[in-house]
């Protein structure tokens, strides 16, 4: 373990931070109002209300920051947590990009993390899913790892990764949650959106809606890519369920052709089905990744989905921006942007 | 309303913070195990784990840090987020502290914001009673703010406030949160915790537990306060039920005779019963905390019961420290830490 982690305890005594400008704040959001006439002597919601379903995000603001600050926006049963301290205890995407110039923003999308407060019900029933996850998370095959993962092997890692879910506290709802992101960008002004695993399906209705995301950069989608409605692709069968695609009109899909996309996948996919829940599903994501990246191209667009090991970077699981190697995995969004002039 | 921003922008343009180390982690929590064998082709539980229970903490360490870090735990359905910005977008005690050299490390508990993850079930029923809060914070009464309250009269600013709130993901229970402090301060060493609210009582019943709390400064704490078991007064009735407290053993109870304490309250606190349920809860508290602080003193402690404006802070919430005046109730806890040579 010691070799392990003075392996790639590259960035342990980092340069200080300095940041112009921190802080929180709720967007987007909804009031429910309840009929009736408030008795602040008892206890009834009468004449009450209920603020919920805002996005709750944090950002800090470098000195001379670079024009368009990244957004970081989570994936399923994920919250802001993703982008901060990796798993093993080195410096996550959030302080990388810091470093790099860039203010960044985390989201914690409505009903999820800090942002809680949802006004649908919701029942949560605990589930022990761990080693489902850790399959889906591609650091292996439960109890193995990957010969190569670039994940540690201390078991204090893991145990941070699985501490690391935290669930919806209301219904998933991409009607709730893209115009708290719209509320975002009205608020900051154009950016780069970073999305990561569910949460690219999201950043792709946002960019359909808001003309400030001026470029995603999507690590492992897995999930709603928006096809024009006449092209939408059958269902994709995998182990774990059929992927479906979603249909959109020709001006909301001509909205994806006007942005450079860059779309991030790990390693450990399989080219051929398999019978393994986790490993299975990421066939069938990257093969609709890959379709609709060419539909989009196909119309005009800029789009490309990248394999990371397939540009020389081996052993990524679903997590590349927290793997061991993730300086060398934010080059390569920093080189992306710098290629498109974003930077 | 531009007069009053104006007159409370007073740390609107801040020099750099400079962060030695930034970052976010889990600590305590335990693991659930299902009986029988993981298989990866199914979604059963068996064979699986869950990790639960823990506490989530983000930190930052300033260049040169003081001697003991600060940690901060929020009060009932809150988390982190309390002690960032305040409601009207000023710096709050994370940052104020983070300037005064102090490392911080903000808490959101064991079922609570970002460490969403129980281990138990629980159901959240959207409930309107964002008045009730109002009344509960002591910003006014529903529909009237206090004349000269600390609080912003921009509905931005009650927007945010409303959005701060979060629920808990699972049954509140002391006995889940106290151990993950417990192992936050065994992680971190030597510290001083700083409650609100709900957060007071967790944070008497952990300094039993754990000697590397050296102090304890807490913002209106609410319940949970423990007494030796033969001095445990009665039950405190107001017009929201009664308020009961704690016993603990002598052994407990002297662990909290052995560190400083500084318990704060701000306005509007009433003297006499009233109806309102808000209002009138704070009497009791008050009056309790007082009871408490004569008890721990008796027995040869150091506590002291601090009313804001009796020490000429008026107009406070049941939020001192991101009220208008929340420098002057920082340089507050910066005069107590230094009276006791802990800064």
């Amino acid at each position: 373990m010691s070799t392990e982690n003075e392996l790639h305890s590259t960035n342990a005594a980092p340069a200080l931070l300095t940041v112009r400008e921190q802080g929180s704040f709720a967007v987007g959001g909804t009031v429910i109002r309840c009929a009736g006439t408030y008795d602040p002597t008892g206890a009834s919601e009468g004449g009450q209300t209920l603020h919920g379903d805002h996005a709750n995000v944090s950002y800090q603001v470098p000195v001379e920051a670079r024009r368009y600050p990244l957004v970081f926006l989570h994936g399923n049963q994920q919250c802001s947590r993703t982008w901060q301290t990796t798993p093993d205890g080195r410096e996550g995407f959030q302080n990388i990009f810091l470093r790099r110039g860039f203010a960044c923003y985390l989201i914690d999308q409505p009903r999820r993390g800090s942002a809680g407060r949802s006004t649908q019900p919701m029942t949560l029933l605990p589930r022990a899913d761990d080693q489902t996850w850790f399959d889906n998370f591609r650091i292996g095959m439960w109890p193995d790892y990957f010969p190569n993962v670039q994940f540690s092997r201390d078991p204090t890692a893991l145990d941070q990764l699985f501490r690391q879910i935290t669930p919806d506290t209301g219904p998933f709802d991409v009607n709730v949650i893209v115009p708290a992101i719209e509320a975002l960008f009205d608020k900051i002004g154009p950016g780069i959106l970073v999305t990561h695993s569910k949460g690219g399906g999201v950043g792709w209705l946002s960019a359909i809606r808001h003309r400030n995301i001026r470029a995603i950069v999507s690590y492992e989608p897995g999930s709603n890519f928006p096809f024009l409605r006449d092209e939408v692709p059958p269902a994709m069968e995998c182990a774990a369920g059929p992927l479906t695609a979603l249909g959109v009109s020709g001006e909301e899909f001509e909205r994806l052709t006007e942005i450079p996309i860059a779309i991030f996948y790990g390693d450990f996919i399989p080219e051929e089905p398999t019978a393994n829940r986790g490993q299975d599903q990421w066939r069938v994501r990257l093969a609709m990744a890959r379709r609709w990246a060419e539909a989009v191209n196909r119309h005009g667009g800029d789009a490309c989905v990248v394999r990371l090991p397939d540009i020389g970077l081996k052993g990524n699981t679903h997590f590349p921006f927290s793997d061991f190697n993730n300086i060398e995995v934010a080059n390569e969004l920093s080189k992306f942007l710098a290629s498109k002039g974003l930077d």
